[in-house]
């Protein structure tokens, strides 16, 4: 499908073969990776053809601009990072329909009126670092600089090293109040990661808000030992506690309707064939409607596996890695979007977006285009030529309409 | 403990710093990886110190031999390798005991009178390639050589590309008739992986048999998507498949006394927190006092998984990666030992070993050292100064008697 994916427009076209991954299928772009600088290269170059300036924050995100950099910026734009064989459309299909949409309008003879920007955003998967939208996280001063730097990848590179070695001096990473001052209205188009539009029969929708979410490690600990030696009475190993609370995790997240709970990665230590572990790690990703419920939910599978433990003489450990409250899109750049757009359907979603963390900030929107499989994080993603180009449509109508606001 | 350990006796403390790893502990020493080419260097070195030459054989085996080498030889010695995170003492107890024995021997002006030799066997473990005993069924033929050739590490190297690496032929590998028809004994010696010899307050014990085992690959395959955005009811998540078989595989070994089966790793592809995975492969070992308990115990956990695989929309694929019988120490070598020994106990034991694959080809015999711990695989795996002394003691005395009776 990644093949099918490039041709829905032609800038993914051009990304089609940057970051394949040959194991997982689909993509791996990951911070400043080899894919991601590529990305990153790609970026400038075409923002630059099309006549935009671009500038690096101080966070590692990119900036291009239409006109004077300056306050009340109408900006788009969205991630250029996947999740591990993720696929060709979540984050490139915002980036490169606001660079079209961009072109068009400077192509027809408008004129800026109010300063334009197309953004990219850093690490929005943190599959790299393991904290999702860093980059918009570390704009905002939504994460602490000194923990953001000290996060640590799966090579044992910690962030401030891969920062400094990408030319971002990690001693001025941090709350960005010049660029966030700037921001007069963000606008991010993403492909849909459920079936909300395939069901309405709606190539293009609005975003209502993001379910609040975050990341948990559960850290089981029993005692590593020989896996043909010793008996099985004898054992207290932290794999069959972490496998019962697994198994159990579903029916946790089902007891709150709406909610989602999912187990996507399992690292046991040492983590040999013949070997009982001694640890395992159990990555945890959470979500509700609202905060309080997320919160419970969490606190139940933490329970759930505390109750595993004890029964197997083992210990668990929660660690939250990451948080982000419940998003309400507010209602007057939304009302302003319909209107220019014809009134498309307004769906909730669970996955998290840079949008979201700018929300509570800045004026902000969410346009979503129609995923015909549903399937999101995996090859299977989906989005038509045709309702590909009803995006750039949208998004450039969406513009067209705030140019004239601001004129 | 691994400095503890290192002490117990000063060849263990010679490689007390060769492949410690920082991130398990203990120690991790894998085929040709830097820490086992820096022992192999050391047992060269070594044996050629007290006289021994020293050759490798067609598969990666190292052979130290006192006289010529030829048939009716009198082999002791063990491995160098460690599982991810192993003890100091399994597998290179065997060897320091081997030259330490051999040293004695030598320096009292004994006379070979047939051929003695200490062999190192590679990748015992099967840390690299996740097939145990790997030099030892290569030498025997119980692994074919195409299929061990085509054996995949974890970076994606083949077993071909390595041994050639290092400057064994892939062309040769394989069973290999004159190393086998020269040896007229084989013993091993190995620190006792339970606690077997603590309970029964002895120092010094000899092999009964090895449990069948073998490991398996269970693959279980759904749908990966968005771990936000897909409502619980719409998965199809392999790894709560993988949750619910790892939950009851210790009721369905310990139906069958005296089994055990083991998960010890867990891979999910394509492992990324915010994504349900689309396959999760299940590392199972599983051992039994006899082979087809052993089997139907592993058709019993394939059929848990099947069933759990499909309630939850997924699919599940067995694959056996490695298998050895029941292992019966012959009672002749044993009682011969005995008597040189004093008639320490007689225990079973559920870990493989080299003696336990050359143990139907040519008369073999193994030694253990007591593990206060009763914990291997582990840094806290220990054997103190005492017992490996006595050990060395032991596998002198069994040397000198066999060579008196060849004399």
């Amino acid at each position: 499908m990644s093949d099918s994916g490039a041709t829905s427009l032609p800038g993914l076209a051009t990304l089609a073969d940057v970051g394949r991954d040959a194991v997982r299928g689909g993509y791996s772009r990951h911070l400043f990776d080899d894919a991601d600088r590529t990305l990153r290269e790609w970026f400038v170059e075409r923002a630059s053809r099309i006549g935009l300036d671009v500038e690096r924050d101080r966070n590692g995100n990119l900036w291009a601009w239409w006109g004077a950099p300056g306050p009340d910026a109408l900006v788009t734009g969205s991630h250029l990072d996947s999740v591990p064989g993720g696929g060709a459309f979540d984050g490139p299909l915002g980036v490169v329909s606001a660079l079209d949409a961009l072109e068009r309008l400077i192509a027809s003879g408008a004129s800026p009126g109010r300063p334009v920007a197309v953004v990219v955003f850093a690490e929005e998967e943190g599959s790299r670092f393991g904290v999702a939208c860093l980059g918009s996280r570390l704009l905002t001063g939504g994460i602490a600089p000194e923990r953001a730097l000290r996060l640590v990848d799966a090579e044992g590179h910690d962030l401030a090293e891969v920062l400094a070695g990408a030319g971002v001096d990690p001693a001025h990473v941090g709350r960005d109040e010049q660029a966030l001052g700037r921001i007069g209205l963000f606008v991010e188009l993403h492909v849909e990661q459920g079936r909300g539009l395939v069901d309405l029969g709606a190539p293009i929708g609005l975003a209502a808000g993001i379910l609040a979410h975050g990341r948990w490690r559960l850290i089981v600990r029993g005692q590593g030992n020989h896996a043909g030696a010793t008996p099985m009475g004898d054992r207290r190993d932290p794999m069959v506690v972490a496998g019962a609370l697994i198994a159990r995790v579903p029916e946790l997240a089902a007891a709150h309707p709406g909610s989602r709970a999912t187990v996507g990665r399992v690292t046991a230590v040492p983590g040999g064939t013949n070997v009982i572990a001694s640890r395992v790690d159990v990555m945890l990703d959470a979500r509700a409607e609202d905060d309080a419920t997320t919160r419970a939910l969490v606190a139940e599978i933490a329970d759930c596996a505390a109750a595993a433990a004890a029964e197997r003489g083992c210990t668990v450990e929660l660690v939250e890695e990451s948080w982000a409250d419940r998003v309400e899109f507010a209602p007057s750049p939304r009302a302003e979007l319909a209107a220019a757009l014809g009134g498309p359907p307004v769906l909730a979603t669970g996955a998290g977006h840079d949008a979201g963390v700018l929300a509570p900030l800045v004026p902000t929107a969410m346009l979503f285009v129609r995923n015909p499989t549903g399937v999101s994080h995996a090859p299977e993603e989906f989005a038509s030529a045709e309702d590909c180009a009803a995006g750039v449509d949208a998004l450039e109508a969406v513009l067209r309409s705030r140019l004239r606001g601001a004129a």
